[in-house]
């Protein structure tokens, strides 16, 4: 069993880098408070003896020898990046319950056959650089090592630029080696397991999510003078746009889900109409054909509000990531740790993407979920009790020993 | 009559500060290309052996003395700060107008009996630090000083600290001194004159405009996990209030104006809802009850939608700018003036806010607008004939001679 109040401490102090005043985090991905994470995350790993590697897209690797070391790794990880108004738990409670495991493996003494690895991936988030998971993403090679450098946040500062800024641009190929079994924490970051009054949830797979930047074409001109009939409004066909499409993603289905996270207005003056504004847009649905309905019904509309207004609507397709379904041994490795320890459970899909979401590309994956407080993350207020974070973190230590074998 | 070719080469020179790739001009107000317009303005005025004066709001005061100097003076003038993606003639084209006959005046060796001043006021567009008009507004006792001082652009940088850093915090008290008569020439902004083919627009008044900050308070949370009832999205409530508010306003009558300039999003992540959305809003009217019935119908739907959504609307009042009919007497001296030089026009009312709203409360003013190319303004592409630049400068000659008298 492992040591609730050491990681509990171990959370608190990364947690105090990129703290902010709402009692959140702001880590975001290769910025100096992600550096200062994971400098600590890697000093941390290095008192308990594990090597370091990192790789040329800043994914760092913490290795544990086992007794076979010809072996394929067991691996474990998630991300230490946060949305700019992050909690405390998501992504870090992964890398930290990870590490906690290997700690508590060193302190009895225990060696595993297989060796395990402890992953830090590269912009889970997708906050700062679109899209989410991209370290996890050139790993499994979903994107080339281009596509990763070059992507670039709103201020155009690339992650390849960046990586080199903060001393993580790693000399290791981004490729993955021979992996046994791979299992990542996560909080829910959903409502259902605290609903329900389940401490673990255990993971199936991951629904669909797909990215676009909406780009609304207007004609900038004047507030006063210029005639309504005679405007491209960039801002009227983007209401008109969201207005239906919200309507028609809800009455779908519950399952479907429609964000729009950020809105941006060129040049941004009051008194004249825009000449452009960005919508950044995120659907998501547990089924293929479901996430294809929202796909479709986005072009449709776009293309009816061109016609009617006049202003050119544009739909660029920014990250397709599909429904996922992890790997059915792995998910009983998982159930079977909760009914030795005794836990409630369910199954359950994933709402958010992860790391593993890439990962089961390349090797056999599940995850392990534990409750937050009111379901509530990508929030300052974002909370966890302890006792469900040791939990998870339990579960994590048996499924990587049943995988690693002793 | 005024140097056509003179006027049109001022105005190509000072387009050069802040020239945009898009042949349009970047001078928003206060910053170091606003501070080189003024400089050249100044220097211009010197030339021709005028007194400057610059007060406490930054506005410029260019003296030609008159025969009797005791005497109220005639004054015009415009500003020629830009929006970020302006134009070369919005407000410039007023100011050197004004140059233009101060220097015809000169050629000839001509001395009004009152004196005649050119200003410059501060930030008349409104789109680096809100409200329009402000720098002739603060003069004509519409706003205090202080408050003039305390606006701040989007990156919190005050009208105060910028007058001072580009060195046009003058010492003048920032108040209005007699005025015989004022006049202030535009290009019209809208597509009346062209369509129309009257080379003056004799200008009666200005219509109303009201600003307000629409916030929409969401609540962040995750975009994939969170079911979508439990949502606060504010996204969702902007389109909602603004799919209804541009249906209304387009209804309720086609004198009816509604621009929704800028958008803003916090945190601004694609895959998180919103904390908050900030929308800068713009209504006109040309009469009291059309702008009344404009504002009456933005708060019913702002509180419609919290209703429905659950999404708190908050409306907040930036600025109101009542319409404004200009005085009888100079509106009948640009009429006459326009008779006498036989130029087609017609009378009208301004549908963009001008210096002249905020000195007709403390003096006789009227306005003469020109075509401008298509009816098009707040545009790169923004564009006017020397032919009809030459005669609204013309109409101004003629009008302040006869208001200065001979
Ligand atoms: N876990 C998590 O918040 N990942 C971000 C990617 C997503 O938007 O689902
Ligand atoms: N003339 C002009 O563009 N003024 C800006 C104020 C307004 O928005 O009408």
């Amino acid at each position: 069993r492992v040591d609730s109040a050491r990681l509990w401490n171990s959370l608190m102090e990364i947690a105090e880098i990129g703290a902010t005043p709402a009692g959140g985090c702001n880590r975001q991905a290769l910025t100096d408070e992600d550096r200062e994470g994971r400098d600590l995350f890697v000093r941390w790993c290095r008192d308990i003896g594990c090597e370091i590697r990192v790789d040329r897209m800043g994914n760092i690797f913490a290795r544990r020898p086992g007794a076979d070391n010809s072996s394929p790794a067991v691996i474990t990880g998630s991300h230490l990046d946060t949305q700019p108004t992050g909690g405390k738990f998501d992504g870090v409670y992964g890398v930290l319950a990870g590490l906690e495991v290997l700690r508590t493996l060193e302190d009895n003494g225990i060696r595993t056959k297989a060796p395990l690895e402890l992953v830090v991936w590269t912009n889970e988030e997708g906050a700062r650089f679109s899209p989410a998971m991209v370290g996890s993403g050139v790993w499994a090679g979903e994107f080339s090592l281009e596509y990763g450098h070059s992507r670039a946040d709103k201020s155009g500062i690339t992650i390849g630029e960046e990586l080199e800024r903060i001393g993580y641009l790693g000399t290791e190929p981004v490729l993955p080696r021979a992996i046994k079994a791979s299992f990542e924490a996560h909080i829910e970051q959903g409502p259902i397991l605290e609903k329900q009054e389940q401490v673990i949830g255990v993971v199936t797979g991951v629904q669909g999510i797909r990215w676009y930047d909406v780009i609304f074409h207007g004609m900038p001109c004047h507030a006063g003078p210029t005639p309504m009939e005679d405007r491209r409004d960039p801002v009227q066909a983007l209401s008109m746009l969201c207005e239906r499409l919200y309507r028609e993603v809800r009455a779908y289905s519950e399952d479907a889900r429609i964000t729009c996270g950020d809105l941006r207005a060129a040049p941004g003056s009051r008194n004249t109409v825009p000449e452009e504004v960005v919508l950044a847009l995120d659907l998501r649905h547990p089924i293929p054909e479901g996430l294809n309905h929202l796909h479709g019904s986005l072009y449709r509309l776009a293309e009816q509000v061109q016609e009617e207004t006049g202003t050119r609507v544009e739909v660029r397709e920014e990250w397709y990531s599909p429904p996922v379904a992890f790997d059915e041994n792995c998910i009983d490795a998982v159930s079977r740790a909760v009914q030795t320890l005794g836990y409630s459970n369910r199954r359950m899909v994933s709402g958010a993407g992860h790391d593993s979401v890439y990962v089961s590309r390349v090797a056999p994956v599940s995850m392990i979920f534990v409750p937050c407080e009111g379901g509530l993350s990508h929030n300052e207020a974002e909370s966890a009790e302890p006792g469900h974070l040791e939990a998870g973190c339990n579960v994590l230590l048996h499924a990587m020993l049943k995988a690693a074998e002793l």
